[in-house]
C-alpha cells in the first residue's frame, strides 16, 4: 500500500528509463521475480506464437525435462505403432503368430517401432509391402530428425551462458560511515570465474500523488559498481546519506512505500567466454533493519587457499543503525 | 515522388554515413523493407557465392524447412535406390521374386537405400558382391554426414539469436508537450526478456535539388533513446518541435517527400544471452495523422501480476495536433 | 627496398601499438596477406600444439573438406577390417565361402566394418566369438564418436561468424575535395545484413634510418569511419592532405618506400548475431595512380529496388590528381 | 610473510575493487594460479551444485575425457546387460547354447546391449517378449540421448572459445629509459589472430598494518596497454618510475611482500570471433632481477615471411638496473 511517508522530494530524481510503468498497477505485488524474471503475463497473440518453445525447454529443469522427453519418445512410437496396425501386422514380417490379438499386434508393432525410430533395425521384423515399407522409411526419417533435435536441445541446456550467482536472502539496512547502508551479498557458486563484473540497482516505490497511487523509479548509487573478478562474495553498498532517496525514511516507511529493490548483476564469465547476467529483487518484508554480514570466508587449514563458505552468505548479526535523517556523526 | 515543400533548411543537418546512397534511384519504393531486411538485390556473382545457404534455410518458415528436407531426403533416397537398379537388383539379396518389373524392382531398391541412408539396416534386403557393397558403404556415409548437417540446421535454427519484438502498424503523428510528436510503439513477445535495449531512428526525405532528385537522411532525437530493460512496452517518441527536420511539415509534405522512417531496436537477450536486434520501417501512408496510442496493458484480475496486450500495441484515439510550424503553446 | 625519399617529419606521428615489429625484417614481402592472415610462421612448439585441428578444419575450402573426411571414413575402416582379418574372417558369421582368398577376405571384413562403423548393422554378417564382438564393439563406439565430432564440425562450419566482404582489387590515388585520396571499395556479397561498421586504416612504410631499414606505422585519418548500415558498397577515403603521412610522396616514393596498406572492418553482422571482421592489405604494385570509381549501383527497371552489381566493384576511370605536395586549390 | 619495508606512501593508492579479500588471508600462498583460475575452494552447496559438470568435461584433458567416456559407455553397457541376464538370456533369440554358464550369458547380454546401444542392431541376437522388448527400447533410447551429449561435449570441447596465449615463464625486471621496469613476454601460439587486445596488470602485496598483515591491491600503469593485434610477440612494460608502488623495492622487499604480479589479457580471436582472455600471474620468486628479454622472431631464410620462435619466448640475458629509488639519470 502506497504511505503518505515525508519524502526528500528534492535530490534524487525519479527516472523514467526503466521499462516499466509509472501506473501503479501493482498492489503488494512484485516487479521483478525473486528468480529474476517480470511479474508479467502477455496476452493477445497465440500461445505458440508468444512463447519460444526450444527455451522453454532449455530452461526447465531435468527431471521435468527427461520426462518431457521420454513421453514424447512414446508418443511417436504409439502413433506409428498405429500406423502398423491399421496398416495390418501381418505387413510386419517376423511378427509371432501369436499376434492374432490386437493388444499383442500393437505391442509387437510397438517394438518394432521403437526399432525403426532409433536406428536399431535388428530385422527380426521387417517392414512388408509398400505402404509398411513407405510408413518405416517415413519414421526412420521422423526418427533422426528427432534425435537431431534432442542433440540440439541438449547442447543448448548446457551451454547457455548462465550466471551462476547466489544473493543473500536478505538485503541489510547496516552501519556504515556513520550512516545507514543497504546491503546485500552474492558469491559466484559454480567452478566458474566472472569478471569484469557491475552491478546496477533500481528502486522503486509506490506512494499517492494526488489520491492515485504512483510508481516512481530510482536507480540508487553503489559505492563499488564495479569489480574486475568476482573471486570471493562480493557486497554490494548503497549508503544512505542526504542524496538517497531513502535518507528520510524508516523501516515503517520503507513497508509502507511497498519498497522493492532490485539488483542487476552482468559479467564475463570464462566458461562459457560470454557475458551472463542475473537479476534479483528484494521486498520490504525481505529487509533486516539494523544487522551487518559476518566474514563468509576463512583461510584453508594448510594455510594454502581461501575457502568461501556459500552457506554463510547470508550470515549476519544484529548491529545499531543511526535514525533516518541523521548520521551518527551528526548524532 | 518528390515534392517542392518549404524545408527548415538551416538546422537539422543530413547525414552521410548510413550505408544507403543519396542519389534518389527508387521512386516510391522504400530502402528498408517492413520485415527489416533492406530492399536491395546484388547481381555480378554466382548466385551460390551471393546467397548463404545455412543461413537461408535457418531463417526459412518451418513449414517450407520441413518440406525442403523431406524433398532432399526423397531425392537421396532415389538416387541410390538409381544406382541400386543400375548395378542390377539381383545384387541386392533378399529382393522378392516379384522384382522382376522395373518399377518393383527400383521399388524395393529405394527402400533398401532409406534404411540404408538412414542407418536403419534391418538386414532382409543386403548388398551382395563389390559395386553393391561399395555404394551402400557410400550411401550410409552419406546418410550421417546428412542428418549431421540437419542436427547443425536444427540447432542453428533454435538458437539463433532473434530480438521477438513486435511493432505497432502504424506510426502515428500525436499530440506531445504542445507539439506534434511521431510514435510508434513496441514490445517484446515472446517469454524473453531484453534489458539495455537502445533504439535509434533513421529517416529518409526525397526532395528535388536542382530539378535532380535526391535523398536526403536524417537521425531524429527520441524522447527516450536507451531503456534498462524491455519489460511491459515502449513507445519511441520523437518531439516535432523547432529542431525536428519535420517541423515545417504537414501530412501532405510527408507523403510529397516520400518519407520513410526506419527504426533500428538492439538490445541483450537473455534467452540467448547475446545481443538480438531488429529493424522495421513506415513510409507515408502508414501514417495515422492525430491519434495518440491507447494503454495496452491492465492489472490481472487478482492484482498480482501485469498483463500486456500484445493486440492492442497498435491500439489508437484520433486526437487533435497542432498545424505545422507552430505548437500549442504559441497557438 | 627502403626509399631516401623528403618525408613529412614533422605531423604525422608513427604509432607503436601495432603488433608488428618495427625492426624492418622483410624486404618486399608483406605484413598481412590478402585474404587478411598475418604473413607470419611460428616456430619452438609441437605442431599440433600450434595448430588448431578444429579451426583448420573449419576454415578449410569444402572439396577439400570432404575429402579428407571422407580419407578418414575409409582409413578407419581399413583399420577395423585389418583388425577382423587378424582375427580371422571365420569369426565373422555370414561371409561367404570365397572368401578363403585374403584379398576377398579384406573386401567382406571391409564391409562388414563400414556396416558397423556406420551403424547400419544389416546384419547378414555378424561377429561371431569373444574378440571379434570386443572390435565390433569398440567399432560401433568409435563410429559414433566420430560422427558426433563430424556434427560439430559441420556445425562450425556453418555457424563459424564470417564477414563476407569483397574488396576492390586496386587501391586508387583520387582527386578529392583539390587533393589527392586513397579509396578502395568494399561491399557485402551475400545476403547477411551489418550494421555499424567500424573501418581502419594502417599504413607501413619502410626506409633507412642511419643505415638501418626500418619500418614505420602510421594510422591515417579515413572521412567516413563508421557507418550505421552497409547496405550498398562503402568508399573508403583517406584525404592525402597537409596532415596525412603521404602528403608529399608520388607513385615512385610509395614504391620505394615499400608501402604496405592494411584495412580491418569490423561489423554486427544479423546473420549470426556477431561481430564478424575481417582484414586486407594493399601493396605498392596495387595502387592505381590517377584514378576514380565509377557507379557499382543502379536502379531495378521496374523501379522498386535497388541493384548492386558485385563484378563492377573494381571498375575505375583515369582521373587527374594533383602533384604531390599541392593541391588543386593552390596550384 | 609480510615485510616491514620503506613504502611510497603517498602516490599510488591501493584499489579496493580487485573481487580479492583485503583481510590477509595467505602466507605464501597465491591469489591466482600460474593456469589462472583463482586460488580459491568453494563450501557450503552440495557438490553437484557447486560443479559445473558440462564445463569440467570441457576443460578436461583429452586422454582424461576420452578415458571417461570410454568407462561411462562400458558401465552403460554392464548395466543393461545385468538387466537381460536378470530377464534372462533365454529372452535374447539367437543366443548360442554355450550361454548355459552364467558368464558366457552376461558375456553375450553384453555384446547385445553394446549392439542395442550403439543402434548397430545387427540382428542375429534380438529381444524376445515384453519385458526383454522394453529394456530394449528403452536401451536404443538412452543410447541416442548419450550420443546426443557426446556430440554436443564434443562441439563444446572443440568450439569453446580459448585464448592460446603462451607467456614467458618468468618476470623480469630489466633497465628501461634509464629507470628499473617490470617484463613479461606473450605470444599467441596457434594459427589464429587476436585483434583489439588490452592487458590489465593487477599486484598484491602483503604486510603488516597494526601488527595485523593485510593484503594491498594495485593497478600498475602499463607503457602500452592495447594493441590493434597480437601478431608477434608482446612485451609487457611496467615502468618503475616515482609513480611505482615499487619504487622504492628492490628484490629483497619484493620477496618480503610477498608480491604477486596478476595479468589479464582480453581481445577478439578471429578463430572464434568472441572475445577470448586468459590470466596468469607471477610470485616474487619467479623475478628475474636485472635481466632483458632477446628477440624472439627473425626473417625467414627466403626473407618472404617473419620467423616468430615460441621457444624463445623466456630468453633473456643479464643487464645491469639501477638501484631502487634511483634512476641512471640521476645516478
Amino acid at each position: 500500500m502506497a504511505g503518505n511517508f515525508r519524502r526528500n522530494k528534492k535530490k534524487p530524481e525519479a527516472i523514467e528509463n526503466t521499462g516499466f510503468s509509472s501506473l501503479s498497477n501493482t498492489e503488494g505485488s512484485r516487479l521483478i521475480n525473486k528468480d529474476g524474471s517480470a511479474n508479467l503475463r502477455k496476452t493477445g497473440m497465440p500461445f505458440l506464437d508468444r512463447i519460444s518453445l526450444f527455451h522453454t525447454l532449455i530452461h526447465m529443469k531435468w527431471p521435468k525435462f527427461l520426462l518431457i522427453v521420454f513421453l514424447f519418445y512414446t508418443a511417436i512410437n504409439s502413433v506409428f505403432a498405429l500406423v502398423y496396425v491399421i496398416i495390418g501386422v501381418d505387413h510386419l514380417k517376423g511378427v509371432s503368430v501369436e499376434a492374432e490379438s490386437l493388444l499383442n499386434g500393437f505391442e509387437q508393432a510397438f517394438f518394432f517401432s521403437s526399432q525403426t525410430l532409433t536406428t536399431v533395425g535388428y530385422g527380426h521384423i521387417t517392414p512388408l509391402g509398400l505402404t509398411a515399407n513407405i510408413a518405416a522409411a517415413i519414421e526412420s526419417f521422423v526418427g533422426i530428425l528427432s534425435f537431431a533435435m534432442m542433440t540440439g536441445l541438449l547442447y543448448g541446456r548446457f551451454s547457455l551462458p548462465k550466471a551462476y550467482i547466489k544473493f543473500s536472502e536478505n538485503i541489510l539496512v547496516a552501519p556504515h560511515k556513520g550512516y545507514r547502508a543497504l546491503m546485500i551479498r552474492l558469491a559466484s557458486y559454480k567452478n566458474n570465474h566472472i569478471t569484469d563484473v557491475e552491478a546496477k540497482m533500481t528502486m522503486a516505490m509506490h506512494y499517492m500523488d494526488n489520491g492515485k497511487e504512483v510508481t516512481r523509479f530510482y536507480t540508487p548509487k553503489l559505492e563499488i559498481e564495479k569489480i574486475t573478478s568476482l573471486a570471493l562474495s562480493w557486497t554490494l553498498v548503497h549508503l544512505i546519506d542526504e542524496d538517497s532517496p531513502l535518507f528520510e525514511m524508516g523501516l515503517e516507511e520503507l513497508k509502507q512505500a511497498d519498497i522493492e529493490i532490485m539488483y542487476h548483476i552482468k559479467g564475463f564469465d570464462d566458461h562459457f567466454s560470454n557475458i551472463v547476467q542475473q537479476r534479483t529483487s528484494y521486498t520490504a518484508n525481505e529487509i533486516v533493519y539494523g544487522a551487518k554480514f559476518l566474514p563468509a570466508f576463512h583461510r584453508s587449514e594448510d594455510g594454502s587457499t581461501t575457502v568461501l563458505e556459500l552457506d554463510k552468505l547470508n550470515l549476519h548479526e544484529p548491529a545499531k543503525v543511526p535514525e533516518p535523517n541523521e548520521s551518527f556523526i551528526n548524532s
